[in-house]
C-alpha cells in the first residue's frame, strides 16, 4: 500500500480541486494511503465541507508556495535550511526522502517541484539532471516521452540518460521490452541537427550493452501511434512543444470528429478519459524519490490520475530499478 | 486562370498517383491550367489509360529525379547548367521563373524541391533563406506553421523573416489581420531558450512597425486551436516535429474517438478531408516563384490539394505581396 504525499497548495484550482480529488481517491482507491501537505486548518475545513472523515487522511503541515515569479532554487534553499520547512513542495519531497511517504505529487509550478525533488531527495547517481516523462496516449500504448520540459537543452549524454530512465519507467508501466527512439525529422540515420547526429551515435553505442533496444530515429507522428517505439527521447524544448501540440490536437480532433457524428458527447468523453489517465502526470525521472508533477488543466480527475501514477510507480519500485540500471552502467564504465 | 506545373515524377506513388490527381483536377478544377512535367511518352500513356484527352494538358519534357541519397545541390547545379535541363523539379521551377507557369508543385524529395526553387527562381530580397509553411487544421481558421522543416536551425533574424513571409501567406489564405506568435514552452515573456528570448525581442521590435500584430509566445497547443495566433513561427526542427505530431495525433484521435461511436467511417472521413485540404501542401516561402512541396502520404487527393493551394497563392499574388513587405523593411532600415 503506497503512501502518497499530495500538495494541497499547488495548481491553479488549489486547494479546492485537490480536495475534490482527495474525496474520489478515498472512495475509489483503497490501496492508496494519502498524506495531505498543507495548512492543517485549511485541510480540516476542506475535508469537513466534503463530508470526509478526518481520521482517514494524515495532514503534514505546510503553509507556503513558491511564487510564480520567484526563483524556485532561492526560495527552496532558504526553506530547506529552516528547522521546519514551510513550503508545501519542500515538505512533501522531504517526506519521501525520510520515508514518511513513498511518493509525492504536486500539480503546481513545475520548476518548483523539480527543484524541491532534487534538493530533498537528490539525484540518481549517473543522472546529470532530472527529466520529466509523460505517458502519451497512443494507438499501441503507452508511449513515454522524455524530456517533456524539465530542461530546455540537451547533450548526447543527457539524452542517453533520459533514454535509460525512460526505459526503466516504461517497464514500470508494464511494457515488457520497451523500444527506444530518438525524436528527429526523419527515420533515416544521419537526419537532423548536430545534437541528433551525435546522440544517435551515443544511443547506438550505449543502450544495446544494457539490453535496451534502440531502434534509431523516429518522427513526431510515431510518438502518437506508438508503433515504432515506446520511449521517445528528446530535449525538453522539443518535448514540451510536442506534448502540448498533441494535447491541443486531441481537443481539436474531438471538436471536429465529434461534429462529424452530430453529437459531441462521446468525443468529449474520450478527451476527459485521456486527461484523467496517466497522461495527466509527469513522472520526474532521475531523482531518488517518486515525484509526479501535474500538467494540463489540473482538474480533480487529473490530480487523482497523478496520485494513482505515483502510487503505481512506488509500488513497482521505479527508483530501485532506475538506480540498478545506472549502477550497471557505472560498473561497465569502470570495467 | 493559374497555370500550375506539376512534377509527374516526384513522390512515392509517382507517376500513377500524380496521374490520378490530374484526372480529378481536369474534372473539378476548371480554373486551373495544368502543365505536366515529365517524360512525354509516359505522360501520354498515363493519361490515355485514364481516358483523358491529351489536348487538355500541356507536357513539359523532363526525364530524371534527384536520387534520395544524392546531394540535391550537386545534382541540380549540374542540371541547371545543361542547355536543356532534364530533372523534373528543375524543369518545373524554371517554367515558373520564365513565366511559362504561374506556380509549380512536387510531392517528391523536399530538399530537391527547395533547392530547385532557389536555383531557378532566386530568393526574395531580404529573405536569407526559404522556409516551408504548412496550413494546420485548427478550430478557428487556418493556422500557418513556419518553418515546417526547410532548415533545422534558426536565428532571431531568420525567425523574423519567417514571421513576415508567413504573415503574407496567411493574408493570401484570407486571414484579414493574422496574429503572429513565437512557438515556445509557455506564454510568459522570457520563457524558453536563448534563441527564443532573442527572437522575442527581435519580433517585438520589427513586426509592429510593419503593421504586423506580434502577440508574443504561444505553446504547441495554440497551434492546434488557432485561437491566439494564425502564424506560428519556429525553427524547422521543432516545426517538423510538431507538424508530424499533429498529423499522427489526428490519426490516433480518429481511431480512438471513432471507436467511441462504434463506427470509424465518419472519423476516417475527417482524416481524409484534412489530408486532402490545404494541410497536404507546404508553401515554400521566400523564393521568387510559387512553389508547393507535398508532405504526408501523397495520395492523389493530396496532390490535387497541393495544386489547388499553388493556384490560389498564384492568383492572389503571394510573391508580389511578400516582396512588397520585405521591400518596405529595406526602405525602413535605410531611412
Amino acid at each position: 500500500m503506497a503512501r502518497v504525499a499530495l500538495d494541497l497548495l499547488g495548481g491553479d484550482g488549489a486547494p479546492e480541486v485537490v480536495a475534490d480529488a482527495v474525496v474520489t481517491l478515498l472512495q475509489d482507491d483503497a490501496d492508496i494511503d494519502l498524506v495531505l501537505v498543507g495548512p492543517p486548518d485549511l485541510a480540516v475545513e476542506l475535508l469537513t465541507v466534503r463530508g470526509v472523515s478526518l481520521a482517514r487522511v494524515e495532514v503534514l503541515p505546510a503553509f507556503e508556495v513558491v511564487p510564480m515569479d520567484a526563483n524556485p532554487l532561492e526560495v527552496l534553499r532558504i526553506d530547506a535550511a529552516r528547522e521546519v520547512p514551510r513550503v508545501s513542495v519542500m515538505v512533501a519531497a522531504l517526506a519521501v526522502n525520510s520515508g514518511a511517504a513513498d511518493a509525492w505529487v504536486s500539480v503546481g509550478h513545475t520548476g518548483a517541484s523539480v527543484t524541491a525533488a532534487v534538493l530533498a531527495c537528490g539525484k540518481v547517481p549517473g543522472m546529470t539532471r532530472p527529466a520529466i516523462a509523460v505517458v502519451l496516449p497512443a494507438i499501441e500504448g503507452p508511449v513515454v516521452l522524455v524530456d517533456a520540459g524539465a530542461f530546455l537543452d540537451a547533450t548526447p549524454e543527457t539524452l542517453t540518460q533520459y533514454a535509460m530512465a525512460g526505459w526503466s519507467f516504461a517497464r514500470t508501466l508494464g511494457v515488457v521490452e520497451p523500444k527506444v527512439g530518438l525524436l528527429n525529422i526523419g527515420h533515416e540515420p544521419g537526419k537532423g541537427d548536430e545534437l541528433r547526429s551525435l546522440a544517435f551515435e551515443e544511443l547506438a553505442a550505449r543502450l544495446p550493452p544494457l539490453g535496451i533496444d534502440f531502434i534509431g530515429n523516429i518522427e513526431g507522428g510515431d510518438a502518437a501511434d506508438g508503433l515504432r517505439a515506446q520511449v521517445v527521447v528528446t530535449d525538453g524544448f522539443t518535448g514540451n512543444v510536442l506534448l502540448k501540440g498533441i494535447e491541443g490536437t486531441v481537443a481539436w480532433a474531438a471538436h471536429r470528429i465529434g461534429g462529424a457524428y452530430g453529437d459531441l458527447a462521446p468525443a468529449r468523453a474520450v478527451v476527459r478519459e485521456v486527461a484523467s489517465g496517466d497522461f495527466a502526470g509527469g513522472m520526474l525521472l532521475g531523482v531518488n524519490g517518486v515525484t509526479v508533477v501535474g500538467h494540463g488543466s489540473g482538474s480533480a480527475n487529473g490530480v487523482r490520475a497523478c496520485v494513482r501514477l505515483a502510487a503505481r510507480a512506488a509500488d513497482r519500485g521505479i527508483i530501485d530499478s532506475t538506480r540498478s540500471l545506472f549502477a550497471s552502467l557505472v560498473v561497465e564504465d569502470g570495467g
